[in-house]
């Protein structure tokens, strides 16, 4: 089995958001596991406010040769080159430094970001220009090069990684560490006041773009937005992988529950409503959803480059027309949607400034080359003078209504909340490539468990190859829904571990193995994290799982007045682990797209009690406690769930009350199980969730799986 | 026994704050037990947010002819007439609106609000204009008068009362319901545009003004701050009740546990620290605490009438003279602190401004006079055109230093938080009180309950009346420290209930029992609810008191890291209502004063996760959870507990960890208890609690009260 690690999953959030200004401007997505502690986070705006995607779910992509539905990517070239070639890093530095004098670019420094344009989780290899610039792999990274210096930030995930591969001429920036200026600051320092600092204004949100701006101005510098071509891209050259040409393909009704036109009639309503008159829509994963579409351009999720543009009247898809298939094509124009090419949006953006177009503008995740294209179309109409002073964030149209020219809708995309409440086919779907899913599950541990009796030597990565196997033979399975997290024992305890084969750890009897791994399906998308052992675990460690499962228990059985945000329940899953001085530094919970992005907003379960975004009836969050002792072992116990209204015998306020019902349906080791911690209610929660697994798990499995079934699910009887 | 009403208490939120602009801009001292949801609040700042004190506390005060220690204070004359003399209400308003047009006044309309200029929960009589011009003797309410028309505001706790009390000259405005204005809103709509609204700007918060001035901008109105005379006190005249004369005393070192020196010491670091020369206070409590004094001005919180300027090199007590004993002024003298009378606080902060002092001021408390005051003199002296654009949140000198001007530092009073984390010396007293105090109440409970066998038949205010004997018969003991809720069946369900002695209930053995009450003590302060039924509860009534009980122990055993809001636990006291689809619609703890007031910021628990504020090791907490059951029984079960540190088997993130202990040591009722639903924990909690309310209490007892404390410490066996 051949492994072909995809390691350049992008974070949606730069370096430069993450680290420079956390307390202060959490950036609107957050880190779903980032390593800061829960009481220092702040507020920032309230329903704005959308869950970070994890970077927790780098790992690796493996292809299995026996099975053709696998779609995982190849590994992009400059990956297996690793931080070997030196002297070619060289060359690029020197190369991009020409560039900075040619005429219409003239910057003293550029910023080189991770980010697609589009504010991705898992990017396509052509845009891994970070990586490709400072042969630096991690998924996470901001790279910034001036005229005589070159300085990479990332953090405490990928130290050690950066130092491998950053050669001689890059100076490593540890992120989080003390007295590590960001990217601003450092650029503040060493530059001379005055100087102009590019950056490719398709790769920064408009927000992120703003601040940097701010922040660069107290150092008198200029932010040069260079719309013309990328910079590392010009250097790159030939060798610059093609963008992805995947054919796009249709997301079946029967999967996705509403149709297009009735999704664009509510946006369009909701557009009127806000005073809009079109939005631009470019998250990738918000476009598929609206549009029943799925796509194939980047790993793990099914999604493909483009933007929309939805007006009253219209709307138009930019998009490279080589992936719409006939079909498609007809499926778009039952919906009256216009193709457009991808390349042709900022001359949109001009065409709707021209003819007076009120656009809803996400600040958050649309970029500053679309944001900055309309503002500066809008001063070039006849309206100019009106439309700077009318810029709102909430918009009622002034009594003038139209005439006075455009005014733009500054708010979170609309689209987000709908895709994030599914329907009902949403959720069948969902449970049903859960249940196939489990089947998977089941067969791998079976498999793994009789390989470790049996003195098999494994390693991280080859039981993560072997999962995928299992996962691939299930109808409907598509990809990985992200990077396996494969550790044993003390790999466990790095919540962003990544083995690589060559130095990977053995899978054995002697320590914990904590497999958080999730598949994309033709009806859905599934994630979960189990923790074992394959041997006698000691007793801290079955203290530890046991406090995790009672935290696991406690959110799974929350009940809890409509409009409660996901924050308020966070504590329930830590409590246990309070009583003892423990506690994990991440979100307990994160959305799930159904047959889509495994991590979406925007709500979540989190102590960063920004997030007002209430848990809404059909919502779906993770709920994954864990615990982490450094060098020793990692516990995560990870179910997906779902938001339902709870028939409880009162309603106090008049109000609904909501709970979770689960969708994934895998044992948890009772091996593990401390019972003397555990109170009989969750025994009784453990017997009766292990009873279910039972009930839909069983007939779909048989010979050894079944059997492992059988014995994994079996009750505990607390005396 | 002679029942002494003082209805008056100022709620410290105008009604113009509470009602009028919830969701946005929730009061910076948030109403504790509010009608309004916890989902539907919003944050607004951090660390300025202080808690609200509640008004559910507004009861009766008593004064035991067979005691000398009781100091309730006696009913207002105006109260004993309720609202009977109507003819003299219409004249008080026409003497009022013959005001309007007097020279510097000139007005269109003028504001009562209910507070005095401190913000304080309980007021002087002489403050109790609202109540005087509108004969509505409610503590929360905001009368507004134009030349034509008069309004009175207050909340669904007072709409009753109001009804009756008002007269037919005023229009009742039921603060909340659907479609009611607030005061502003009316006065746009019924004033023709370009009036002029008159105040005492004394009576104001810096923010409430503001916030109204701007609001009422918006039908062209101007603000008009009259700060010669307040124009009901000028038709109020000689019935108008004297200011309170009451001798300051001492707060022996041994309760205060620092002295004034050093508290003044680490004000004035605070100060340098803030670029800030001078503070003046306006908070009673903080001036009490600050200075080791206590005062008798008003019911229920031993402060005196003052405000206090503290400069880098001196400070000034803004204080009735009459009050101040030669002890007092030998403490003052020794601790630097010069004497001014009360009246001339403006003078004082126009020299302030005059010499060039940085103020700070927090914009929350300190009234619109004082703030307005400082602003206009600053404008008035050499450097005014500095002063404007200097003022800042946060004060950095700037590099010209003191040489530019008065620089205003507004920032949350730094004396607040210092307050609220008490030393060993308040928390040593704390708990010596608490002993006390359950030693009266078990001689309380162990009377009622054999009144009640004899069928005698007793009202709740004589049942209050009761407590206050027994509380007053303990050392040490100077006051309730609110007035004292006493609700049998359905009134328990009131929040805010208040009997009067002419229309009460009957406490009988058919129905649960409300009691909420506490003392003022030499040594500390006091705050307990009990719930109890004398007969046989019904099953639906024991299963609400047993999650609301399951609640408070979830509280109790709380375990969080250190710097933790409040808020993050709040969840833990609803959960077990939540499963059942119960709620309750007030927050769950709130500060309490060492020896001081009953309510206090700046922490607290509670749904509004606005308030950022951590607990702190020290801090004094309440514990309340309840449930209401509209027109059936209220349920409230509330301990007082002290923040402590934990000594947890770990301390991961290098962090303490922090729980409760308790304070108060009274039985809860077991009979109240549906044991089929607690767990074996939460038995183990009552019977440890039980055995620690018997070893803790019973050497104060003897007797009958004695026997009493003993049966209801008995264990409870789960089977």
């Amino acid at each position: 089995m051949e492994s072909l690690a995809a390691s350049f999953s992008a974070s949606t959030t730069t370096i430069l958001n993450s680290s420079s200004k956390l307390h202060h401007h959490p950036p609107r997505r957050f880190r779903f596991l980032s390593l800061s502690l829960p009481i220092f986070h702040k507020f920032k705006t309230c329903h704005k406010f959308s869950s970070k995607f994890p970077n927790h779910l780098n790992l690796l992509i493996v292809r299995s040769s026996s099975s053709s539905s696998i779609t995982a990517k190849p590994s992009p070239e400059f990956q297996k080159k690793g931080g070997s070639d030196r002297k070619e890093e060289d060359n690029k530095l020197r190369a991009l430094r020409e560039l900075f004098t040619k005429p219409g670019v003239n910057v003293d420094a550029y910023i080189i970001p991770s980010q697609d344009a589009h504010q991705s989780e898992f990017i396509a290899e052509c845009y891994m220009r970070r990586a490709y610039i400072s042969g630096f792999t991690g998924s996470a990274g901001t790279a910034v090069v001036t005229k005589d210096k070159a300085a990479l930030w990332t953090d405490g995930r990928y130290f050690l990684r950066a130092e491998k591969q950053l050669n001689s001429s890059w100076v490593l920036m540890r992120a989080g560490n003390l007295g590590v200026p960001t990217p601003s600051e450092w650029l503040n320092t060493v530059l001379a006041p005055g100087c102009r600092i590019g950056i490719d204004p398709f790769l920064f949100s408009s927000d992120a773009a703003k601040e940097f701006k701010e922040d660069i101005s107290k150092g008198n510098h200029e932010l040069v937005l260079l719309y013309d071509f990328n910079l590392v891209d010009e250097i790159w050259k030939e060798s610059r992988p093609t963008p992805p040409k995947e054919p796009i393909r249709l997301h079946d009704l029967k999967y996705a529950g509403v149709d297009v036109s009735s999704k664009l009639s509510s946006l369009r309503s909701e557009l009127r409503h806000a005073g809009a008159s079109a939005i631009v829509i470019s998250m990738l994963d918000e476009i598929a959803w609206l549009l029943n579409l799925r796509g194939n351009d980047v790993s793990h999720s099914p999604v493909m480059y483009a933007y929309l543009v939805v007006e009253i009247d219209g709307a138009k898809l930019f998009v490279d027309d080589t992936k719409v298939t006939p079909e498609v094509m007809e499926h778009l124009r039952n919906a009256g949607i216009e193709l457009r090419a991808y390349e042709s949006i900022l001359s949109e953006i001009e065409s709707l400034a021209a003819k007076g177009a009120n656009l809803w503008l996400d600040t958050s995740s649309v970029n500053a080359a679309i944001l900055n294209a309309y503002e500066s179309a809008c001063y070039k109409y006849p309206w100019k003078s009106a439309t700077k002073s009318r810029r709102k964030k909430t918009v009622n149209l002034d009594s003038d209504g139209q005439s006075g020219g455009p005014c733009a809708v500054y708010r979170s995309s609309p689209v987000s909340l709908r895709k994030a409440v599914k329907n009902d086919a949403e959720l069948e779907g969902m449970r049903n490539c859960h249940l196939r899913d489990a089947a998977a599950l089941a067969q791998f541990w079976a498999w793994l468990e009789d390989e470790i009796q049996r003195d098999v030597i494994l390693t991280e990565v080859e039981v993560a190859d072997k999962l995928l196997e299992f996962r691939s033979h299930q109808d409907g399975f598509l990809d990985t829904s992200f990077d396996t997290i494969s550790g044993s024992g003390a790999n466990g305890a790095i919540i962003h571990y990544k083995p690589e084969p060559d130095s990977c750890s053995i899978v054995d009897e002697k320590e914990l193995f904590l497999l958080d791994s999730g598949g994309q399906y033709i009806d859905g998308t599934t994630d979960i994290t189990r923790t074992v052992h394959f041997g006698e675990p000691s007793a801290r460690e079955r203290e530890c799982f046991t406090r995790v499962l009672q935290g696991h228990i406690a959110l799974d059985q929350a009940v809890f007045p409509e409009n409660t945000p996901g924050f308020v329940l966070d504590a329930f899953a830590r409590s246990s682990l309070w009583k003892v001085g423990l506690d994990y530094r991440h979100g307990t919970g994160h959305g799930v797209g159904a047959a889509l992005n495994v991590h979406e907003g925007p709500h979540s379960i989190s102590f960063r009690f920004g997030n007002m975004t209430p848990l809404l009836r059909g919502m779906i969050v993770s709920n994954e406690p864990g615990y982490y002792e450094d060098h020793q072992f990692g516990i995560r116990i990870e179910n997906l769930l779902y938001v339902k209204e709870v028939d409880t015998p009162n309603r106090f306020g008049g109000i609904g009350y909501l709970g979770f019902e689960k969708l994934t349906f895998v044992p948890i080791q009772t091996k593990l199980v401390d019972i003397s911690l555990l109170s009989v209610a969750d025994v009784e929660w453990l017997n009766s969730y292990h009873l279910q697994v039972w009930e839909k798990v069983s007939p779909l499995l048989d010979g050894s799986a079944r059997q492992w079934l059988w014995n994994n699910t079996r009750p505990l009887t607390k005396l």
